[in-house]
């Protein structure tokens, strides 16, 4: 089933609700909006309103019920279920998503990893072998169809020309690079650099030494 | 100068339209919102809306003036200087971001690395000198505001707690960790499993197996 009326921007915050439900659901069986809100950081009304768009509504005094509230969130997401995804570039940052901890609360799984150096190719990290880059072909089969990029920012755009035709549809880009794909195909991008540079603005001292 | 008017939701693609902004500058002194909305990926018509905030109205037929709008939105966020930054946590993910090259365009300089392995104290890591973490105290005297957190989720509560007590009042959270500050400190998290888990929903097949 899918929810075609939710607006990206509600989509966005749903893992991030998930994310404090999952962790709040060892002590709560029910929340209020206000009790979540302080939980996520997120304005209880604007809570209540992505609620809304999949008829969550809440029962006033009593709040919403935990359980019920994550598995609604997860079946919009389409997280109820094992996700098997694939990581290309094994640097520091492609270790560090292969050694990630927190993935399988969402029922991701990082199943197969590739790299251009051929010294990489057969080493075993957290159970996942690595595989050299011209064996991308391999994920059609393994009906893989979730990417991570995790390339130097000029081998970006040919990894995921590369993984495009290897049958990936969802990328998820971290390196610093704006890649193109075909119709079709969604990429969500994290550049920390993008993050951080919202922070001086709300911060109350001054950082700028010229 | 601050501009206290703008909503965070546009603080947070203003970023997106700097490094956009940046990498058209090299070929076009004009760019339509049309041009850039294609580029970074956001609809024209909020593209206006974002930048009418900060009165940039672009000239019908003519566009924007790209370089001036880089400087305007540098100086909306603070980066019209150089920000010095101190990381916590020397591992995978703290290796990347010591050596991840996206933070200079936007006046960003890691200064400052720490790491509890008394092992790690001493290694000279892209310029920057791994210290032992009961050394986080410097940070005042060296002025440092700005903070990374790139350690285990276990440690990421007391790691920021550490860090606000030197001073720091500006987080960049990479810990898969809801962290709790006092007031006046800005926490900005990525937990990369958050991002991966919008994905499915936007995919044309699906992905689960049970």
């Amino acid at each position: 089933m899918r929810y075609h009326r939710i607006p990206d921007e509600t989509v966005k915050r749903l893992p991030t609700y998930l994310r404090g439900l999952l962790s709040l659901s060892s002590e709560h069986q029910r929340i209020s909006s206000k009790g979540l809100a302080e939980y996520v950081a997120v304005k209880p009304w604007l809570i209540r309103k992505d609620f809304s768009y999949f008829g969550e509504f809440g029962t006033p005094g009593v709040g919403y019920d935990v359980v019920k509230l994550i598995n609604h969130i997860k079946q919009i997401l389409r997280l109820d279920g094992v996700h098997k995804a694939a990581l290309v570039g094994v640097g520091n940052l492609g270790l560090a998503v292969l050694k990630y901890a927190g993935f399988k609360a969402y029922g991701f799984e990082i199943a197969a990893a590739f790299d251009i150096d051929p010294a990489k190719a057969g080493k075993k990290i957290n159970g996942v072998t690595v595989r050299h880059i011209s064996k991308l072909g391999s994920l059609k089969r393994r009906r893989i169809t979730l990417g991570i990029v995790a390339v130097p920012r000029d081998a970006a755009q040919e990894t995921a020309d590369a993984m495009v035709k290897a049958g990936i549809s969802g990328i998820l880009n971290l390196s610093p690079y704006h890649i193109e794909v075909p119709k079709g195909v969604k990429v969500i991008s994290i550049d920390i650099a993008m993050y951080l540079a919202r922070l001086p603005y709300y911060m109350p001292t001054t950082l700028t030494a010229r």
